[in-house]
């Protein structure tokens, strides 16, 4: 084995997960040094972000609309941030820190040109003076990105709102969720276990915490004696179904992801959706590249939260490529706190 | 039996139905003439509004945000259109043709003040010069109002837009059809059996007709192969499945009834709601009344449409109090085509 092929390694499906996803069904290899492109940066991996939605393309045909499915052997994709080794595009050199959609290799040859991920994955510059790179990629990242977006571009929350966020300990839900306190709301979260629904009302500061894996109806009947106005949705599932029926008059939720339906192909689905039309609902999917021309408003909102100190970016870091395929599962199964980070500093 | 109980007739519910609606969970029986009160005009009904949501609330609970369900015993009430006979209120006066909310029964004793049904069904002064009560009701009524405010107020239909209008060949989806392609829209409706499919074309001037009683998925994926932007759903259950499939990125749906459910209690619940996610889709529930800001602009249009003749309204006409059980029926089994209306004129 010569030393380049130990140099680089990436992290490939070995096969489509049949349900859950298994730490076996992910391989970390290693492989030939990628070839640089003309126009491209050769960028070394430094932080690779760990997002549930990865798991929508671990199966054989992924949603549509959303990015293609991986076959076995492909290498997977997601958000990271890395040093430019080499650059043959105007604007990057080496040493320069930036953020690509090429995770899951410790080597990434990217084309500037490609705006993957829905634009949230295009290849950025980013100031390593102004936050450390776990902060560029969960707050100022997709993960702080989306939560903004669901809360101001699509669920247009009003300081006034009681307002609930499912999944509220995970990297999203823990912005969504503070960023819904700081702007005023009324917050309440839900989250797996009891540890991790004190924690949300301890450490975050949420109105109420609500353990999910209880009679959720009933503890969010509870939290919220005279409703919600706006739901923020990382589950789907019984969670879609206990806001429906919680909803005021004219509520918004935010329809940000499902995770409760991605090891099984689908998630349970609501059968009480008739009460959209009854109380005048919007429900309203999104992912945040479809606000990328607010992304400059709300990048210099969060940096400032977080600079202030107001906003806190809970992480859950794993080190070397190695624990990727674990850290996915850990995630998927909720094992989580926060944002999830893997480092591969050499 | 007194001349006055003759007079006076009332639909009430008998029994909450068991699954499907059946005529003999109605009833048409003599009343006492109703009691005039204070501030009040008393009514005689000359057409009353059939309208499928009315099943919504003959179950014992009807969902939350509806009008409350009907106990047995209870005279039914819809949108109808009568004469004035007495009248306490300013601005009523014997003679008077009006639209008010208590139908299914002869004679009715209507607060003005009393705003039911959302804001449409408050005590309203028509202009019989205008256009007869059965346009009234239709189009200027409910019904028209309700197609305008999906259209125009939820899905903001542009005149490039490929929309999909399910139920098209009943009230309200007749109107929202062809309103869509009075806007300049690409219009695709869909009803049951092939001769209301091949209507919807020939008579509505549609792009294409889908029978839904055969492969639904199959004829809309034929009818739109590049998607639809627009799902105007009347049905909800496996049409809605159907249309989350076909939707286009950034598509709207305007949830306005599901009377799929209607009579189990439930409408069949898509499995495939995460795309909404993945395509970046909005799907609005709404009833006519929380637009009632923009009702003189939409009266005003769809006046000005029925008197160029360029929107049709289609009617079904049933003729006498006692054919009113047999008509909500057949409207909730699909056995109807256009408005459906009883004329109770002496």
């Amino acid at each position: 084995m010569n030393s380049i092929r130990e140099d680089h390694h990436e992290v490939r499906l070995v096969r489509h997960p049949d349900g859950g996803l298994r730490e076996s069904d992910l391989e970390v290899v290693g492989a030939p040094m990628p070839v640089m492109r003309p126009g491209c940066v050769l960028v070394r991996t430094t932080h690779l972000s760990i997002d549930a939605a990865v798991r929508l393309r671990l199966d054989p045909v992924s949603p549509p609309g959303y990015l293609p499915a991986f076959a076995p052997g492909d290498v997977l994709a997601g958000l990271a941030v890395g040093v430019v080794v080499e650059s043959d595009a105007a604007g990057f050199a080496p040493g320069d820190v930036v953020q690509h959609a090429q995770g899951y290799r410790t080597f990434a040859v990217v084309d500037p040109s490609d705006a993957a991920l829905g634009g949230a994955g295009s290849l950025t510059l980013l100031d390593p003076a102004l936050a450390p790179p776990e902060v560029h990629l969960g707050l100022l990242g997709g993960t702080g990105l989306t939560a903004w977006a669901g809360l101001h571009a699509v669920a247009a929350i009003r300081p006034d709102d009681t307002v609930w966020v499912s999944a509220a300990a995970g990297a999203v839900g823990s912005v969504a969720a503070q960023l819904a306190r700081l702007h005023g709301c009324r917050v309440i979260g839900s989250a797996g276990g009891p540890e991790k629904a004190a924690h949300l009302v301890d450490r975050l500061g949420l109105a109420a915490g609500v353990d999910r894996r209880g009679d959720l109806a009933a503890a969010m009947a509870a939290a919220a004696p005279d409703g919600i106005d706006v739901y923020f949705d990382n589950v789907g599932g019984d969670h879609l179904r206990v806001a429906l029926d919680l909803m005021r008059p004219f509520g918004r939720i935010a329809l940000c992801g499902a995770i409760d339906g991605y090891d099984d192909g689908a998630a349970a689905t609501p059968d009480n959706l008739f009460l959209a039309t009854s109380k005048n609902l919007t429900l309203r999917g999104f992912r945040a590249g479809a606000f990328a021309d607010r992304f400059d408003e709300a990048r210099a909102e969060l940096a400032a939260l977080w600079r202030s100190g107001d906003l806190e970016l809970e992480l859950a870091v794993h080190h070397g490529l190695d624990a990727a395929p674990r850290a996915i599962v850990d995630l998927l199964a909720g094992r989580n706190t926060g944002k999830c980070v893997v480092t591969l500093d050499a």
